[in-house]
C-alpha cells in the first residue's frame, strides 16, 4: 500500500494500527484518531473497433512501458462512470471517439491494487491523433497487432479473446485474476 | 471528492491546483510538490443462493441504512482480487461461507465515486450468523424478499433482475450508471 507519513485532516503524523472491529491495519493519526483507508484503483478503457473490424491501439509516451502498445486506458476519476471514463481515455489518449458498448473484460490484479475494465466499443470516424501520452495511434487487423509488444497483459488477454470471440460471432463478457507476471517483476501489470 | 487539508507525504498544507498536462484540479503540495490522486471506490459483494434457491441477506446494523436489508458487501480492499473480496465480505458480515461465480452486475454511482459489483455465488452451508455489522442473516424466496427495505438500489435492482433471469433459466452480466436518487437525496446508494 501507498506510504502515508502525515495525516491529510490535521498534518501530524500518523502510525499503522489495527483499529477496533476490523482486521488489518490502517494509518491512524495519533493525534486526531483519524483512520486513512486505502482501496484498489480501477483502470478503465475501451477496445475501439473501426467499421472494417481494425481495432485502434496506441504505442505509450509514458512510463511505465513507455514505447509499448495498448488500449486506450487509464485511471477512473471521481464523478464519472465506467463507460465515461473509457471514452474520455479514449479522447485523451488518442484523441478518437467512441461509442462506448458493452463492458468485455475484468482483470484483478491484486499484487498492485488495482481493476481493469475494458469495454467494447465502436471508433465513430478516423480523425484520431496522438494525445500527449501517445507516440502513436494506430489500427490494426488481427494479424497486424504488434502481440509482442503489448504493454499490459490484460489488454493481451482480453484482445487474444476479443478476436477469437468475433470469429465465433458472439461476444461474452469474462473476468479474470493475475499473479505478478513472473518473466519482468517490475510491479506493472 | 474527499477533502485533504495537509500532504500525506511531508505534512504541509496543501492547495487545489490544475497540475501541468492535467485535465482536473488536484490537491498539490506547496511545499513538496506532490500530487494526491483521489479515484472511485469498488464495493464488492455476493449473490449467495443456498441449494433450494433462497438467497442470504443481512440486516444491517451500521450506518448508512441502519435496520435495512442489503446483500453482504464492502470496500474493497488493497492486496485482494474482486472475488476474494465478495467471499470476505460475505465472511464478515454473515459469517457465511461461499464458492464466487461470475460477475453478474456492475453499477457506477459517479455522485458517491463508486462502482458496485456483485458476483452470483453458491452458499456452501448454513451455519451462517449475524457479522458485527449485522442485525440479522437470513434466507429469502422471491417472494418473501422484503423487498421495501432494501438498503441499496444497486442491491436492489440486481436481486429483481437475478430473479427474473433465473426463471428464465439463464444468467447474464449487466451494467447500469445510477444517477442520484430523487425520493432520499441523502448522499448514499
Amino acid at each position: 500500500m501507498a506510504i502515508l507519513k502525515y495525516c491529510p485532516e490535521c498534518g501530524a503524523a500518523v502510525e499503522l494500527r489495527l483499529p477496533q472491529d476490523d482486521h488489518r491495519e490502517r494509518y491512524v493519526c495519533a493525534t486526531c484518531g483519524t483512520i486513512h483507508y486505502q482501496n484498489p484503483k480501477l483502470i478503465v478503457g475501451a477496445i475501439p473497433e473501426w467499421e472494417d473490424g481494425r481495432i485502434l491501439l496506441c504505442r505509450r509516451a509514458i512510463e511505465p512501458r513507455h514505447g509499448l502498445w495498448t488500449l486506450p486506458a487509464g485511471f477512473m476519476e471521481n464523478g464519472e462512470t465506467a463507460a465515461e471514463a473509457a471514452a474520455r481515455e479514449t479522447l485523451e489518449e488518442a484523441n478518437a471517439r467512441v461509442a462506448i458498448g458493452e463492458l468485455y473484460s475484468m482483470h484483478s490484479l491484486p499484487y498492485i491494487d488495482q481493476v481493469h475494465l475494458l469495454f467494447r466499443s465502436q471508433l465513430l470516424d478516423l480523425e484520431f491523433s496522438p494525445g500527449v501520452e501517445s507516440l502513436e495511434v494506430a489500427l490494426f487487423t488481427e494479424s497486424e497487432i504488434p502481440w509482442d509488444t503489448i504493454a499490459f497483459r490484460p489488454v493481451k488477454f482480453t484482445l487474444q479473446r476479443y478476436f477469437s470471440e468475433r470469429r465465433n460471432g458472439s461476444f461474452h463478457f469474462f473476468s479474470a485474476d493475475l499473479a505478478p507476471p513472473t518473466v519482468k517483476p517490475d510491479h506493472h501489470a
